[in-house]
């Protein structure tokens, strides 16, 4: 028998087990579930040696744990794949949104219905299967194999660093894929090639040491909100453009061949208006919206505060002003260096009358870009061709992962996001569900994956 | 007997039937005191009545009452004065920073110490004083006198305007004279010449229907607190110049007699800084300090609102910004033509991506100058000089007072300031307290004053 057969045959058995796995509530965000995250890990432990992986261990971080386990028996002239994925899960609540139960799963309309079936329970249970197919049918897999599944993805993966840091031997691969990651659309697969970094920081601007009466000292002393006003005014131009000194220095621009790339994948501005409510789409000029959604990089204001926010009228001079900002960086721009041009710029464009402070918040990556012709890709693209009869097309996502980064400054490699979830499957809302032909079609792709990287 | 003497003997009852009426807890903001409110417009109507007026009276508004009161035997010859006041007074919280009980006065240090001692129980006793003493020694008084006391000043006395207009048979008079206001200092007095107007706004730049992800959306879609920050910055430029079409159309230029009564008053930068803790003065160029809070308008923003305010960083794109604005007008500046040109300005110089809403906000006063000349002032002037030994400083103030402005829209007066107060007196805070010595002078002042209009 081979793996298909295999994969056909377990498939009812593979679905109750997911179930299982649901039915823990591995929230990483809640204390009161510290002791769910590990029986979490210790699920996926048991489940990695059951499927014939070796060295299956719950490793402990300086909060949730980390899952290691390995088979390294391909030989020394095939590759070693690092597969990394999460076990932990986002909080439910609202409960009272849920059809069903989030930690009671059900299979409703070829869907599993639960916390975590998508994000990133099915999505990591996947090459497990696939490994165990292969295993159990063959007795050996194509290539060398580390599984590497962590407990804080939705925490922000706080002491991954350290960890992949104190334990590159479990984890040196050649080439790394994350189970935690989408596909375009069911049918249409996609290769994410692209991540944007994120640097956060704060802009405050102080004046009178308390709020003062706008009748008696308002146009005698600067008002820190009009200040903060004219100092963001100063790092965008109102035709999106954004003016700090330097910020665009270190941006790689995009090709012609990425800018193919990037107008082949299906793009409805009336639907993108749709999903945000926004009267226009709009930004800097000489890209699509697509190109700067996913490949120019951003500087957002995420708040303001100053003064009276009450109803009505209070006629105070505030004595501060703050604003909020991130920006969303590409490669190779430097979260620090361009923390450092934003400080730099504020300070040369600071209003008389206030003093600023400009502050470094947490929330910081990498900007991370497949380097063009990247082997792992490559071949994830051949397969995801193979399996759904269609080429992927070649995406970037606007927001940050930071495990990714990690692991490409830990490691040297460039993870590959080979998973099988999709944007509609309520990832971090009531009713995430999972779609059972997409967790089939996932088992195919990690056996043909590991086959073809085997064959090289 | 002439008044004076009159005043020296009656003085020490004068100061403990002011007690009498500081323990009256006529706090016009709070509901629960709403009675203490008309039993204070009773102590006024009998008190008049005492003193030899004629008409006293409590009249009802739609909110706390009115006293009116007059005498009107001067003779057709001479001048109707009518002559302002309050007896409503500021919530005393929080009590335990007061030293004596707010509503149980106590004379110490020859201050008497209570809420409303100086704003305005003591200033509007004091031509009540010296109408009587004048009343009591000759029978007479030198001008027609007509008494205006009302229980609403300090929560901005809303239902005034109606009852001034449905009242001009009791109110009409040839000067008005306000014995709510302040001295310069103790020994050092001013005639206020000016006040500023008041208009008050909102700013509201809608972007997406609600808070969206800024990695998924940012560079997309314009963010309505840059765009704020956008607009907020076209109002003004970083010199302190407004930068609204039209904003110093209608302002009167201050002349050189102006700038020069404005020099002869007392300014100490380092002390107007250490009040307010601002690292510097800032403003209009082109204007000493003292004449930008004085007479020149101002353009300040009140209070910003947008996304994330908590600690930390979210990485939201907010769904809208608001601006809370309020301009200090002066004369000859219209409220309405004002708000007109900023939401015109606003409309003009909206960035794309974005909608936007100006909204009115209550909080409305025209600017109030008094006329070069004015005969009212000129009389108030000599009194003071006579009566301190010095002439008064010619002084104008930052702030409203919407009476005022009432009062010369339906009336046609312009009114005098003529009351004895100080600034530091502790007028709307813990601790208030009225100087006796001022209200002594006070007494004699408003007898010389009623004696120079009769003699004129």
């Amino acid at each position: 028998m081979g793996w298909q057969d295999y994969l056909d045959r377990e498939q009812e058995r593979f679905v109750a087990e997911l179930k299982d796995f649901v039915r823990i509530p591995s929230v990483s965000a809640k204390p009161e579930n510290i002791p769910d995250v590990m029986r979490a890990a210790e699920w996926v432990r048991d489940r990695l040696t059951a499927a014939g992986a070796e060295h299956a261990e719950v490793l402990p971080t300086a909060g949730h744990p980390v899952v290691c386990a390995d088979w390294l028996h391909a030989g020394a002239d095939k590759p070693t794949i690092l597969i990394y994925g999460h076990f932990d899960v986002q909080p439910a609540e609202p409960f009272e949104l849920w059809s069903s139960p989030p930690f009671e799963p059900e299979v409703r309309d070829g869907k599993l219905w639960g916390r975590g079936a998508s994000d990133d329970k099915g999505g990591m249970f996947i090459p497990i299967l696939a490994a165990e197919a292969m295993l159990k049918t063959s007795g050996r897999l194509p290539v060398n194999v580390r599984f590497f599944f962590e407990g804080q993805e939705e925490i922000g993966s706080p002491d991954l660093p350290p960890f992949v840091a104190a334990n590159t031997d479990r984890l040196t691969a050649d080439m790394i894929f994350s189970s935690d990651g989408l596909q375009w659309a069911p049918g249409m697969p996609q290769l994410v090639l692209g991540l944007k970094g994120l640097v956060s920081l704060e802009i405050i601007l102080r004046g009178p040491r308390g709020d003062q009466h706008s009748g008696l000292y308002g146009g005698g002393i600067a008002n820190p909100a009009m200040a903060l006003a004219q100092v963001l005014a100063s790092l965008k131009s109102t035709d999106g453009t954004i003016t700090v000194e330097g910020f665009y220095d270190d941006v790689i621009p995009l090709s012609d061949a990425d800018r193919a790339a990037i107008a082949r994948v299906p793009y409805d501005e009336a639907e993108f208006l749709a999903e945000t409510g926004a009267p226009a789409p709009f930004g800097e000029p000489g890209y699509t919206t697509r190109e700067r959604l996913w490949a120019r990089p951003t500087l957002d204001v995420n708040g303001l505060t100053s003064g009276w926010q009450g109803a009505g009228t209070k006629t105070v001079h505030p004595a501060e002003a703050r604003a909020k900002i991130t920006c969303r960086l590409v490669a190779a721009q430097s979260p620090e260096k361009i923390f450092e041009a934003i400080r730099a710029h504020v300070e040369a464009h600071l209003p008389p009358g206030v003093t600023a402070e400009v502050a470094r918040l947490p929330g910081r990556a990498d900007p991370f870009l497949v380097p063009a012709g990247h082997n792992a890709s490559a071949t994830a693209a051949a397969v995801l061709e193979e399996v759904y009869g269609t080429a992927p097309f070649q995406t970037r996502v606007g927001g940050s992962i930071p495990v990714m980064t990690t692991l490409l400054d830990t490691l040297g490699v460039h993870a590959v996001m080979f998973g099988f979830s999709h944007g509609d499957e309520n990832l971090h809302a009531p009713d995430e569900f999972f779609r059972l032909d997409a967790f089939r079609t996932g088992q195919t792709a990690y056996c043909r994956l590991m086959e073809r990287l085997g064959s090289g």
